[in-house]
């Protein structure tokens, strides 16, 4: 079994697409640009989902579920929206197959079944939502309303990789909608932070908050709030938007509500979304040439115990030590595998745990029987020392915890070297070209200025950080006044 | 706001309506037979999804996630299953809008965007699945494969009804593959199992374990299991199907695996799911003219706390009794909700969590601080008591268990009164039209009479239960032999 994944510096795209596949966390499927997402693959999303789906729930927020199906005549209503997503629309113009008269035991499209309306299947749910919130909304007393909905959403790409680009993936996609502009611009904000706060603090990888220009704004949004995360090969992915809608949807749904003072106005509006892209920036920003690397929060099995024996007998004593081990690990909470097949070598087991990223690993052989010690292996680092036995149930939980930290940290550090300033536009295709990451540079504010340096450079403003200072300076590229630096990078 | 219900009596079908939409359960949406699951109703389906994961988990099974779309060619694959579907599938032909150059800010489907070959939106995902399985399966070592997955799918539906019969609904499907009939088999029932005791001990709604007749069977298995709940108006209610598949979509999609015997065999399969559709079994089994009740296992809300007071002050007061009865119920893992709006009546309160089906409400006055005492109101037998404040926090937890455990006995109790075994035809039809439930009735084992019985009566036969005795008989409508009794209902 060749599991020797092409080196990251060799081709770091290869080196990706291996790594998902033989790491049994996806798969392309015989529906083009559709992937499958494997046990594996998903139990790490279930992580994510949970953690998230608490943090919704602690600030106030309720799942509920639309129809996958959008009338074309509701999708067309919010027109910037509807112009966004018409390109890449999968569109059900039928409901019935029927025998095909000329080829028995096929079947074909009944012309007889044609829709009256043709259903688009939601690339985001904004329409059928807004349309449905029209109903629920009447007075300042049914606002706000705080709606996530876990769901699947299809946009047709062309162009398609695992997890990062497909043309059906999973998101959450929150619809948040509100009785005036402070509430809804707070909210923004509000979700904004926790996205950050999740993909720092759960999945171990730093971001950069801000704001999109105009031209990479959601589409039928006023303002796109994102975060930004930084993948080894020093492109940027966008983890996470959250949408100040203002009553652009509002107006097209014509959705108005009785204010406390009497009056009436448009509802104002955000929507907010993460979604399985997340595992694409969870692989390229700590994984490494020997395969997956994962935070210890996000791993389906955090330690497996290998045994290394000779014979029946051997094996018993062993797993008598390791079963104790794994009961003293789960009451502390710690998720645990003893792999005791007996049909594949210890080798090919460490092998294969190293692929799947599990962090920590333990092996026990007959030596490590006679000392009382087992021989600890940690992922992230790929360091081995041997532990006493009865160490192991106080050292492991921290342990975890020191490796979370670790791998926060060496990411971090990644990121911020690969911040570089720069003051002209010759630096700027050098640093791009030479060394990649973010560019901290000035930009004049104007679109054609940002498509300009696209077209030269494939780079795109990545966000204008919350942190930007106000300085004086002269955009790179055309040398007109700016009064902050914004983040360029190649992305994702 | 006119919450007030039809009465079941007067109109079953019109309460069964009015109910989901008051209740705040579910609506219809603007796409036609595809429903929005409002939050409330979405939080109970969370909790049943939740213990229903743990259940499958801790057999062992994992969670993944298969495409939405299916290619036609693979969809018509395994030729009976196909057959059994094509009527109701929707149909995705293009993957693109463009602008409508006759109507100016409205969309058209583009005919240069048409798919070579059309998808269909999954109406249950065994094509796809064992399309995928094919690739997965070599040898004996690869199997068991056992994966769930939730989903939503499409069917669709010419009359369709709230939770009961939606173009798209939500479910849970698990797809299995084993090396030997007997895996399967047991794998089979195993579920069936599982389902029966999740929908008895969690949803408090009896069930009955058993075979569906071939006509009864699902598309391409070679036997259905099921479990059939029993409704308060006397029709039954198919909550869960566990399918043996045989080698039927093994054959169809050629997966084969050597064995450890060194032959070469087709594989062997199971499928089964529940869905959306437990929603409104839960909801005819447990409710009354008033609302919803809830098994307090389901309950967002298990207990409500309502204030009536006059003044701040007063307010306060009850505030801080209601704040520290609510914090030790939670320690204890009892959901409370404080309700303490201002701008509705208690009244009005009342009415509403009434109608909600919160378990209980304890209700807190002026008089009931003198006695350091509050009112407490069960929904299932809608009794109020007094009781002192000091009491709540041990006595609430086992009066939800006593809940939990009266509304399944009164269930059982109904469901038991109204299984009736006839052994003429004549009383067949007199026993469905005066008291309907189930009717235990000798059948001859044959489609044709299966049909006629169904055509005079509307009754089909629902299950031929696992605990059938053997016992000489004659068909309640061929007169012809009969070794057991099968069950008879209208059923939705």
């Amino acid at each position: 079994m060749s599991k020797k994944l092409t080196k990251r510096e060799e081709d770091y795209s290869k080196w990706y697409n291996e790594l998902v596949v033989k790491a049994d966390l996806a798969e392309n499927s015989a529906v083009r640009g559709c992937m499958i997402i494997k046990p594996y693959g998903f139990a790490i999303w279930e992580k994510m989902k949970e953690e998230l789906d608490k943090k919704f729930k602690a600030t106030g927020h309720q799942n509920a579920y639309f129809p996958l199906f959008v009338p074309k005549s509701l999708f067309e209503a919010e027109e910037k929206n509807a112009e966004g997503f018409a390109k890449e629309c999968a569109v059900v113009t039928h409901y019935r197959l029927k025998n095909n008269p000329d080829a028995p035991g096929k079947l074909m499209v009944d012309p007889a079944a044609k829709l009256e309306e043709e259903l688009v299947v939601r690339p985001t749910s904004e329409a059928i939502i807004w349309n449905t919130y029209k109903n629920w909304i009447q007075s300042y007393r049914d606002l706000p309303i705080l709606i996530n909905q876990w769901a699947n959403v299809v946009r047709w790409e062309m162009r398609t990789r695992l997890f990062l680009r497909t043309a059906e993936f999973l998101w959450q996609e929150g619809h948040t909608a509100h009785a005036t502009e402070q509430e809804a611009l707070d909210e923004t904000l509000l979700i904004n932070n926790l996205y950050a706060d999740f993909v720092e603090n759960f999945m171990a990888i730093p971001v950069i908050k801000g704001i999109k220009t105009e031209s990479e704004r959601f589409a039928g949004a006023e303002d796109t709030h994102c975060i930004e995360a930084l993948m080894q090969d020093g492109k940027a992915l966008q983890a996470g938007t959250s949408h100040f809608l203002g009553q652009n949807f509002a107006k097209a749904f014509d959705v108005k509500f009785a204010t406390s003072e009497g009056g009436l106005d448009h509802v104002w509006a955000t929507s907010w979304g993460v979604s399985t892209r997340l595992m694409g920036a969870l692989i390229m920003t700590h994984s490494d040439d020997n395969g997956l690397v994962l935070p210890p929060n996000l791993a389906p099995i955090q330690v497996v115990i290998v045994p290394i024996y000779k014979g029946k007998e051997q094996l018993d004593e062993i797993a008598g030590i390791a079963n104790k081990i794994k009961s003293e690990l789960e009451k502390q909470g710690v998720s645990v595998k003893f792999d005791d097949r007996d049909n594949v070598k210890p080798g090919f087991k460490f092998n294969d745990y190293e692929l799947k990223g599990v962090p920590l690993r333990i092996a026990i052989g007959p030596k490590d029987l006679e000392k009382q010690q087992v021989e600890l292996a940690r992922r992230d680092t790929l360091e081995k020392s041997f532990v006493p036995q009865d160490q192991l149930s106080s050292l492991i939980p921290s342990l975890l915890e020191e490796i979370q930290q670790t791998l926060f940290a060496k990411a971090l550090r990644f990121r911020d070297e690969h911040i570089t300033a720069v003051d002209s536009f010759e630096e700027f295709k050098k640093v791009l070209e030479d060394k990649g990451g973010f560019i901290a540079a000035h930009w004049d504010g104007t679109a054609a200025t940002e498509e300009a340096i696209k077209q030269a450079t494939k780079a795109t403003i990545r966000c204008i950080p919350y942190t930007a200072k106000e300085e004086e300076g002269s955009c790179v590229f055309s040398g007109n006044k700016s009064t902050k630096r914004v983040l360029f990078a190649k992305a994702y």
